[in-house]
């Protein structure tokens, strides 16, 4: 096989096969292919696309290019979930929890954030002690015996598919639906798990910002789920606004306790809830989604579940005296209140914005380089629809001073007041 | 200026400006941007093309990042020609003596040939003695004092072409209209000629395979020459089958020479007195195309133009004695006939099967490295049109037994023999 050819039949818009795939991903790892040669031809994707066969391929070739998980130690089926990135997107430390709670086995493996969006990681970080690396085998027994655990992603993880995403990130070859399915299916297949559901946001404060494109990517990573043997439900959750309340590591970590509580935001506990529906009904543990879905509403209505989240956190080295008090996680940051400027209901805000701000504030990182301040972030005091009178502070700033003025102008500027009551469907499709 | 943001440009199907363009070509060209960017960039290119205006920002800007020939020292209008290249086209050999015989002044760099295409300074070898490169200050006294000049490209004409060049041809985006036509002007923009004609061939044996393609080529590279302040003709030329009757080097001088004494092919005179009759109206030195044409088909018929040839050679250093001698440039190789297998009209030819023999016997170079037999070719005993009968030689291959199995294959399978006498149409199209 010879690398300009499969350029040239891509660039003709014909499909590649299986053998011509893993041939393109195997070379370019080994550093046999040249970057020249890989962006041209991951230009010609994006322009001429590829079929799910072929996304499939990708995926499997790039997750076979490290290490695999091996999961069969762990009982039952085990679950997972993966979101696209959404500003306060706090999802995975309600679910893991409560579906472990719940009977499922969930053994996660996460990213740190980069750019708007927050980390898993980072925000267990802000506990102080957790570990977010665990050797293997502590990791699997964990989720035997407590039902789940969530660590940093390794290294070995689909490094073909880190290698490509780096080239894809300085070549403008980044907006491609089936690298972008391809790149992140190639590390849940390699993560191990039998069930997952795919969480993946559209809207303004989403990589996805049309529902055009967020199905035709679901779409997709369901395919290549289903052709290489899981199951997979993707859902098409709204990023219209932030989910919850609080943007922050330690102040999303905060929601989190609070929603397992039982007094969480309605729509944060609304996604967690149908993911969790979703990923009880593929683990056999209920008879449909509705009694999934029912399940976890009333566990969290309840507050059955937060002591699993003390649990995981103990078992994973983390200072539950700490967490237990939770204005712990409030940090000793300075407010800035943001007030209306006039009444009405909030129509409409700039999610992007708020994640902007939260990294300006310090949460998020510019480059990976950057250390972030556990601590800051936001605190939106009205969701969309919500009644509005003017004077009323309708978002508190935690800040250390730093990057406060570009935040302060960038929230100011991202909320619409105006005279009608709207109501998000926040769950817009959910396709399997 | 960004080279992402650049890149994402061409890919969304907007416009590049001058300055954009400049910055890409002037960051390649000194490493600031690196091959990875500029080929997903060309890749982008091929797929959303670039207009009139953008490819003239490229090819001048491809000019300027190197040498650009000032000739005005040279009196009169300086005229050059271009082929896109064909199988047995030897016509800047012919055309050279002849305009500068009829009173224009033709300064011409010409390549070397890579593949199954000849290059005119491969063929000029072949003549004991023949210097290809000169001083420019020579260079230019030779066509002020004699009207004519060829030499070798230097090193120093457009070297940003010759790195983007080298890299489309390992990234799969040679075969992009803009490239092509940027490409080629570039060089001849930076060569100094005031009038142009481009030869553009079409068919089996050409780069061009369809009529199409052809004209969307000419049309380009006529609109480039114009917006850069050239007088620029194109004309599309038929390779259905060979130039003339010879190919290989030596071989192709023996046939100019027999065109310029009056006995040449009728193909390679028609073509020639063409481009003539283009030049000669650019130059002012006739009055109209059609009085240009019958011009040099007068004097090509009454063999007045052969002794400027011998002054051309000479003035190169060339042994004017030893090709006055004509059959001297056939050699001392060996011959092998091919006969017709059927009696009837030949009604088609694969040309560039032609081309591909005569690169298996040594008269081309299949890698740069690749050193050429001056001495090898075939003479094609029978056109299209022509009336063939069983038994009949119909080419004669001139061979040192190096790639003669390969070459008689090739050669046995390229001729269709039908009962229909057909007519080739040789120039289809004029693009002013």
């Amino acid at each position: 096989m010879d690398m300009i050819d499969l350029i040239n039949k891509k660039k003709y818009g014909q499909k590649l096969t299986n053998e011509e795939i893993s041939f393109i991903i195997k070379g370019y790892t080994k550093g046999i292919i040249p970057d020249y040669q890989m962006s041209s031809f991951l230009m010609a994707v994006y322009f001429n696309g590829m079929d799910a066969t072929e996304s499939t391929s990708l995926a499997m070739a790039m997750r076979d290019s490290g290490e695999v998980l091996d999961l069969k130690d762990i009982k039952g089926t085990k679950v997972d979930k993966h979101s696209t990135g959404g500003v306060g997107d706090k999802v995975s430390l309600v679910l893991a929890p409560l579906v472990a709670y719940l009977g499922a086995k969930l053994a996660k493996m996460s990213g740190r954030g980069l750019g708007h969006t927050g980390g898993t990681i980072d925000k267990l970080e802000s506990i102080p002690g957790f570990k977010v690396e665990l050797p293997l085998n502590q990791f699997k027994d964990q989720v035997n015996q407590i039902g789940c655990a969530i660590v940093g992603q390794s290294g070995d993880i689909a490094p073909a598919d880190k290698k490509i995403y780096a080239l894809r990130d300085v070549t403008a070859t980044v907006d491609s639906m089936p690298l972008i399915a391809s790149s992140i299916m190639s590390k849940k297949l390699a993560s191990g798990a039998d069930a997952i559901v795919l969480d993946v946001k559209v809207g303004s404060g989403a990589f996805m910002k049309t529902k055009e494109d967020a199905m035709s990517l679901s779409r997709l990573m369901v395919d290549i789920g289903k052709q290489a043997g899981k199951q997979v439900t993707a859902i098409l959750t709204s990023m219209e606004e932030p989910l919850g309340h609080k943007i922050g590591n330690a102040l999303e970590v905060y929601e989190s306790i609070e929603t397992l509580e039982g007094h969480g935001p309605k729509d944060l506990t609304e996604v967690v809830s149908v993911i969790t529906g979703h990923l009880l009904k593929a683990a056999g543990i209920v008879e449909s989604f509705e009694a999934g879905y029912e399940l976890s509403k009333t566990t969290l209505a309840e507050g059955k579940a937060v002591d699993k989240f003390y649990e995981f956190v103990g078992a994973q080295g983390g200072d539950v005296a700490f967490i237990k008090n939770k204005k712990n996680l409030l940090g000793n940051t300075k407010r800035h209140e943001i007030v209306a400027t006039s009444s009405g209901y909030l129509e409409k805000v700039d999610a992007l914005n708020f994640g902007i701000a939260a990294m300006k504030l310090g949460a998020g990182r510019m480059t990976k380089e950057d250390k972030i301040d556990l601590f800051v972030g936001l605190d939106l005091k009205k969701k969309i629809g919500d009644e509005v009178k003017i004077g009323e502070v309708i978002c508190i700033l935690h800040h250390q001073d730093k990057g406060l003025k570009d935040a302060i102008e960038l929230i100011e500027k991202s909320y619409v007041i105006g005279s009608e009551k709207r109501e998000l469907k926040l769950i817009e499709e959910t396709i399997v």
